[in-house]
């Protein structure tokens, strides 16, 4: 493996309890036009509403592919979910991207963080 | 349920609310000796907790790993969080394995599940 997972990737932060999480979790048809644009575009979409605090994702090659996004509210998450273009791609990927899916929307009762104390190295960024 | 569809994979499938979701988004060092071997006796050790649903897990190469387990109910949750080998692993990944993570526990208000109708094949399932 040549990559090395530094410090340039890391999970959404912890927030203070109680917040909402959304998580969506997918297995991908094999046709996926308009997909990555669609994706990038509600990427930034969501950015835009207010009470979003952030989302992760991972997906495995072939595989599984989970969305983790995360509301300081469940107003945020209701503008999120009337958004009409959200609306449009939902119908898409039903229509065209999706094998099958999965969303379960939850009301975060505890959570934390860890974060690796950073040893000092000789030669950090490259 | 009863029809599973010929793809190979598919996420667990979302159950009657109200019930938990631990949502483990981690990522890794460079430093994975034994990791392997402790998440797949972990990941057999949790399918014996009373209540537990499921795990969906993806991971982007070198970049963000996401676990996403299910439970019943918070009992479920607790006895899996107080597990020894549970914890003898918790500790070692702060000391090892993970550069940084993130756990959630939630409460699960709604969900719903997407199966792509199938389309007839001239060979399935042998």
């Amino acid at each position: 493996m040549s990559m090395h997972p530094e410090a340039t990737v890391a999970p959404v932060e912890a927030h203070e309890p109680p917040y909402y999480v959304a998580v969506f979790t997918t297995v991908r048809t094999s046709h996926q036009l308009g997909y990555s644009d669609t994706n990038a575009h509600l990427e930034d979409l969501v950015q835009d509403v207010p009470g979003f605090l952030g989302m992760d994702h991972a997906q495995t090659p072939g595989g599984l592919s989970i969305t983790v996004a995360y509301f300081r509210d469940a107003d945020a998450l209701t503008e999120w979910r009337r958004n009409a273009e959200h609306r449009a791609a939902q119908k898409r990927g039903q229509d065209e991207w999706y094998q099958s899916y999965t969303l379960h929307v939850a009301k975060v009762e505890r959570s934390h963080g860890f974060t690796r104390a950073q040893v000092p190295q000789s030669s950090t960024a490259r």
